[in-house]
């Protein structure tokens, strides 16, 4: 695939129709959390409430989308794509509050505002991220979700694998060891691939659930891709960007030694990479023309971050 | 029922079979867990091997007994049995876990060890607790557990329920603000039905999962009331027994100016609610004749911890 062919591409995909359905499915997903996070009298106020703090109101809801774009390619059902995006959003939200206490990454900002544990403590950040866990697993397994409870378990597996050892608990002890080693390109891939790359395929695939063969193919494919782009494209913004555009702190990588994808490769080769890695994702879709176009214009929006 | 009938009924129960039923059941969760946390050059070394440390090697295993005990009365099949035993004692050692935790209560001894945080290093804690609840949902989540997914599904669910802000994470978050008040029973109850008996009846539930009606409903009042007998009894240990015999550091509750049965009770009279909880529990329990024995032996075992 060449420059041109992505450009079409890209503004095929980057229409105002796009943008209108990101913002659509973002205010979407946000009364879908605020549903499931519900405050009533019978619930332990302060948790409930930095329950709220953590999983509500930020965030560009980028596993949401990914998984509402999967859906809509292989026509999964509502109630599916919802408890999905819900429960991907919810481990995204828990793995941030645990990663900013003080025993990991000790960050007290996080889009824009204190982190969990400096708005109210970390016993309370602790507590909150292990009940948004159990809360995502609730979502997909409530009953009468869909007519084949052999998908909704496919499901709360493939979040569970995504989410523990195998994923993204696996990934971020990888990082912890990694923290002043030098690392080949393919052991920080391998750590990047759990840390955040598990999540992000498990967000598609189960949206993807109604899918045939070839469309989980194609997008597992595109999981891929885009995974690892995705985490190019931050280490490159934690270079480039401040801590106001980022909402978070910014330079923390270089400034904890950890390795990253610009310290590796340099600024340059990891910009072609994530280009690369985008043009990947692309042609993984390219068969489903028109239909893929959700996840085109993503895969733009991922590796520009420019909303 | 007067002390002559509980005499009878625990004489009938707690008899050498049972005994080494306790022994073998055990042994056979231990191998179940140590399966599910084999280590495997996949897996980041240092996180497989905390969390091996963690939750294998110790304890009385009193929930996977009890899901087990049901499982016989309901005639509920050995693998959904075996993923669900081992699903809560997951979830229960990821609490012991956490609990522990320097934010948490900052306890140094768990089960005559060091615990977690104090053998390794907090992130590390943290990281055990966390993937150690995901591996609980992907071990009850496997394919092909039982014919029916739907019943699987509920088994993820209940235990989800069990484990969130309205089981598990709910209770220890109420015992967090309860630190220095003074609680009425009720509240006391709620704090415990939510941070040890929520889990305690889905062990039970879990395994009734084949169960009838008439045997889910008498399972049920038998769990309520056993796990209320577990923490008065919890309680009395903590101000009779000392660290060697307990495993953990005794006298913590009082140090840390919790409430508990003994406070709000007194010695004497915690002592008989925990007399009352366990009749009531063999109350539920008693149309089931011996059927019943291994629950009845269980009771007794929780309400006396002689083993």
């Amino acid at each position: 695939m060449n420059s041109a062919t992505i450009e079409t591409l890209v503004e095929a995909a980057h229409t105002q129709e796009f943008n209108a359905w990101v913002r659509n499915q973002q205010t979407h997903i946000e009364s879908v959390l605020d549903k499931a996070l519900a405050p009533n009298t019978n619930l332990p106020e302060k948790l409930i409430s930095a329950m709220r703090y953590s999983a509500l109101g930020g965030g560009k809801r980028i596993r949401a989308l990914l998984c509402y774009a999967a859906a809509e390619l292989c026509e999964t059902e509502i109630a599916i794509a919802d408890a999905s995006a819900a429960a991907v959003e919810l481990i995204h939200a828990y793995s941030l509050v645990h990663d900013d206490m003080p025993c990991m990454d000790d960050d007290d900002l996080r889009r824009g505002k204190p982190s969990c544990h400096k708005q109210y403590d970390d016993a309370t950040a602790l507590l909150v991220g292990d009940a948004l866990q159990s809360l995502a697993f609730s979502l997909i397994s409530k009953e009468n979700l869909t007519k084949n409870p052999a998908t909704q378990l496919t499901l709360v597996h493939t979040l569970a694998n995504a989410s523990g050892i195998l994923g993204m608990a696996g990934g971020q002890a990888l990082d912890l060891s990694a923290v002043g080693q030098k690392l080949t390109q393919q052991s920080l891939e391998k750590m990047h691939q759990l840390k955040t790359g598990a999540l992000i395929k498990a967000s598609l695939l189960m949206g993807a659930a109604n899918g045939n063969a070839a469309q989980k193919t194609a997008i597992e494919i595109y999981a891929e891709n885009i995974g690892l782009a995705f985490q190019v494209v931050d280490d490159i913004l934690d270079i480039e960007a401040d801590s106001a555009t980022l909402g978070k702190t910014a330079g923390k990588d270089a400034l904890s030694h950890k390795p990253t994808y610009v310290t590796i490769l340099g600024l340059d080769v990891a910009k072609q990479h994530a280009n690369a890695l985008f043009e990947a994702a692309l042609l993984a879709i390219a068969p489903f023309e028109e239909n893929a176009n959700l996840l085109r214009g993503l895969a733009y929006l991922i590796t520009q971050r420019s909303f």
